[in-house]
């Protein structure tokens, strides 16, 4: 039996009474709120909540509430998202050779990890079929090629839509999306960077980081706008190297830290617990 | 100018409402909730809330104010703390013959990340009182043998009560207090234990990690109870040891990890982040 | 190509004169010398050495130079093992009905992280065999019962004895092996204990951390012994956790530290880094 | 007693029998090899060592053994250093107005953490002076502006000669060293970045992370060379932060990861554990 829950996110400009005025709907349409995360950010003279509460005892019901919240909204001029458990989200993963992230994020969902479901995998490559056929998920190969990339990004999308897809998580996927592409996802396209951005853009950042020297890598999660490697950042992890490391062992331990990067984004975007604004997240964790 | 700031820490059953009358009496008299954190726990049904809030915009006074959340907290049985970030606390510092910890503190206190007065030392050796001169503050060499311990515990009662102390906090004092002095002070005395507990109670962790030959050493600041070294846990930390390690090398890396744990702890308790149940805390971090 | 690269353990009391003649002999075989790392324990009066060297430029042949070392050997009554790369060590994972471990473990191995053939994944659960038949390794599945142990573990004993098996990996195997079984793979069983352990020995670990209340929870890979829980410690890793985390959310982030710290384990002793020594490890990272 | 212990440290173009010829040179002069640690870097080619070896069994003399390592040294062309532990090390340490580095160094020097005496504090403002005096350790103001800057680094300069100082550290000295006075200490002025390099260089590190919206901020030690904040990095830490924290959090929380970086690359310096080559180091922990 799935639970009767819900999720509210908002963010608007701060002002008084906000906290009461959203208790007070939720309140008074008989929904009890379980976890409440608020966040002000006197920089930008912003407001943040994620408030969570169960539905089963609404004394009014859904239409309505929603109804109250929207009022709400409007009164304070806020942007807002309501997520009901009940529906499943669903996401589309895009890999390439790399399958590490691919069959990480399987395995996860597999075990309950990650509350969605996978429409469907996507990749310039064929490799990854049987990973898909063992865990059951649609496989869609759409090869990529400089000439080709304007039909293989259509292709994508259409498939995308076809499968009702809420989130476009890229696991590798070693090709750099247009664009237009970009701009149909916004805050929904989530990316692995292998390094602790901003450090190393680009390229090849193990071997960047094995030629400085450095003591420490990392990885990045992000979404995805029109700006490579510049969105923004949802969670970074690192790990200790030695001059004892090659770049192959660089590639080796970064797996392990793109893989938890990149499944944390993913959970925590699945949970409504992400908002986004001036190029920065504010994460409910 | 000290900001005009309250906290307000609420522990209750949980029932419908709590958040919206909370939020409700605070907006009621002009409060601007800055910040609020809020944890329901399923397993004890237990409702947590931490509330900071701007006074300066009140549209009653404090009195009134107070009046009303104790009104709200009556109805709810809540137990419930306001304090005022223009009211500074006060610790007094236990120390033995191992400075590290003390030090630590008030390097801390003199960098403005302790909001609080330091307002004495006490030690059962003299070795600290040059530190105590160095950073101004009063020293209290409170010798103690088995045979002396009550009496000076009844001494350093007397400075504390003196002093006006809020907190207390053992920097590495190496004598332990007896329950009848640790009834006095109640979630208000916070300890540093050198292993991450439950592991290796009692004397001489570092020695029982040496020989156990574990891979990693910790730390526990913990609120102090009659039962040794099992008060509620607030902060832990851990570092990577190796079979290169000695025990002196232990306890050298272990210090690291002793500042940190007991400095964090503290910090949250002077910030009113932690409130203490079932023998556990909730740390609104 | 398999390079032509051989390791040589060595421990034994520590005198004067080991690193030389160890070099020595190797020096004058004409083997080049491309990694040592050395460790002299003062307490126990140990020496440990860990040689890794290249066997293409040998001026002799791989027999006299084993006769070079078993001389030194004997003359310093060393115990040591050499192993050549060109040799691929034969692992057995035993698992139950808990994936995550047996999953990570065949992508790492895929990935090239583990030097080795995954001889067969044994099961008392016949839920892994497609996750086998995915990897293409054989699968057997030996149901226990409390009945049937003794018979159980000779139908494994078997199994392993005939695959050639060097290294048993128990990934989350949830049967107590019996001494008698134990006894025959002396530092060659390898386990993963889901705490840092020594704190939370026995069953539901998670539980007890939760009911503790602890900021942090661990994972520990060790040398499965006759004493449960108890055998020399690999590898260990900590992740923080907080009040909001349930016992659930508590399983759901040891799962990474197990993975990690197995796979850790599992590397490092198919790379001939770990040598074990009263009750302890000694591990050349 | 000081125990009569050696230090060698070696690199050189990698070639067969480099450790069997430094091992017997020691064995030869009845040194005993305490630890040996070295490492291969096969891209670069080179061969680097650190032996640790017991000089109170010698049967010859320190002049003989040192003609012997001179001997092997010219043989494989070898950069070489022998440091004796019965001399003690001097530091400088620079400092501005900041000052948690400065004395997170002190204790640690009164803590035996650190193997050296503290010749001298430097500072360009007054503020260290009770500092020094509450440690014993002579404090000298060279105050330094745009244009006094040659005449200020030639008082510095004057006072670490005359203090016969082995290594400078700069404890977040936020004066830029001129290039004439960096190559006069090469691999002997170690720094602290409050940043994880490469990323941030420059000023205002923790404002730029912050704009960045990182999910981690570092710190980095690392030798100084004629290019600001690109020197051969010794040590890197990390710590996570969040939306919640604010400019002066990252300030606040970067100051441990300052301590600890600048701590332990001082440490290891000390303790001859760190070898330069091709602008990053090698460093045998």
């Amino acid at each position: 039996m799935t639970p009767q829950l819900a999720t509210l996110l908002v963010a608007c400009q701060d002002r008084k009474g906000l906290v009461a005025s959203l208790a007070q709907v939720l309140y008074g349409h008989g929904a009890n709120i379980l976890d409440s995360d608020q966040h002000t950010d006197p920089v930008a003279g912003m407001f943040f909540q994620r408030l969570r509460f169960d539905l089963s005892s609404l004394t009014t019901d859904r239409v309505s509430l929603e109804h109250g919240i929207k009022e709400v909204g409007e009164r304070f001029a806020m942007s807002w998202t309501l997520s009901y458990v009940s529906r499943m989200p669903r996401i589309a993963v895009f890999t390439s050779k790399q399958e590490h992230c691919l069959y990480d994020l399987m395995i996860r969902h597999r075990a309950g990890e990650l509350r969605c479901e996978v429409a469907c995998i996507i990749s310039n490559h064929a490799d990854a079929a049987p990973i898909a056929a063992h865990f059951g998920v649609p496989f869609h190969h759409v090869p990529v090629t400089a000439e080709t990339k304007e039909t293989a990004e259509a292709a994508a999308h259409e498939i995308i839509e076809a499968a009702k897809v809420d989130l476009i998580v890229l696991a590798r996927y070693m090709q750099i999306l247009s664009s237009a592409f970009v701009a149909k996802y916004p805050s929904r396209i989530i990316n692995i960077h292998h390094s602790f951005l901003p450090a190393f853009v680009g390229a090849n950042p193990y071997k960047q980081a094995y030629e400085k020297g450095v003591k420490l890598i990392g990885a990045t999660s992000h979404y995805v706008t029109a700006d490579l490697d510049q969105g923004p950042i949802i969670e970074q992890t690192t790990i200790r190297v030695s001059h004892r490391d090659s770049v192959e062992d660089l590639v080796r331990k970064g797996r392990d830290l793109e893989k938890r990067a990149l499944a944390q984004a993913v959970r925590w975007h699945l949970e409504d617990r992400i908002l986004v604004y001036a190029g920065k997240t504010v994460v409910f964790d």
